[in-house]
């Protein structure tokens, strides 16, 4: 088991240069830093990232957004879900069960999870229980979407 | 002036063949193969595949889809846009315009288009005339967006 501790990510100015340092760095993090210097969003606000810390630096993350069931369009029952995304451990902190923490920490809110993931990271996901999602175009267009679910969901027809 | 020729592709076992050889293979590629051993499509049917071919071998990819306005999040007024996603030239075939054929193409069509491309082709969409997307987690998750528009279309605020 791994003995590592998932927390909720601030936003601040450390956690966003902590950000630079991951691969998925993009136009979410760039929003972010512009609604910090403009009294957007206040510090240490709750950002929907979480983490993992070794020592002090920030090693391991992920976005995690409820969706609401109004626009689930992947499971039946109709249901909330959680979509996953920007998972990533960084290089000098894998094998340490990191990221796997992350998505046990996601599965363990007990809604279904949507994921869309690096194509080499599919060992991974399927080591974790998520399944190929049935592609359909006009939803996932370039996507390939994986998904989880808890006992009791299906994927939709 | 490219003199690349932009052709509609065919789904068949020769296109989806080519299509392996593209970093973005993946379960769209793997869903219309499916589709074809099953007779679900008709061999030679249209696919939402554009591509530009040297001599027999495709060269250079993307996929378009419109999108009717009832579900544009992005502009201003609502209207029809075109989803532009999987652009993409084989590293023998790179430097002779094709990738701008491609685009080029789509924007004839005259509707505003949406990207997500891969983070360091930025430099590539500038040049067609692409800006950024004002970022929006609900809408965007882990895209970095880049829209185009014709005249007379704005961006939704």
């Amino acid at each position: 088991m791994s003995e590592a501790k998932v927390e909720r990510l601030l936003i601040n100015y450390k956690t966003l240069e902590e950000f630079e340092r991951f691969t998925a760095y993009g136009n979410q993090e760039l929003s972010m830093l512009e609604d910090l210097r403009n009294n957007i969003v206040e510090n240490d606000s709750e950002s929907p990232f979480y983490g993992v810390y070794y020592g002090n630096a920030l090693a391991a993350r992920m976005s995690l957004y409820k969706v609401d069931k109004k626009y689930d369009q992947y499971f039946q029952p109709s249901q909330d879900y959680l979509i996953l995304w920007k998972l990533e451990v960084l290089p000098n902190y894998r094998g340490r069960g990191f990221g796997k923490a992350l998505v046990e920490f996601a599965k363990n809110c007990n809604l279904p999870i949507k994921t869309n993931p690096l194509i080499n990271s599919q060992g991974f996901w399927e080591k974790m229980g998520f399944q190929k999602a049935k592609y359909e175009m006009e939803r996932d267009f370039g996507e390939n979407p994986l998904i989880w679910m808890p006992e009791g969901v299906k994927e939709k027809e």
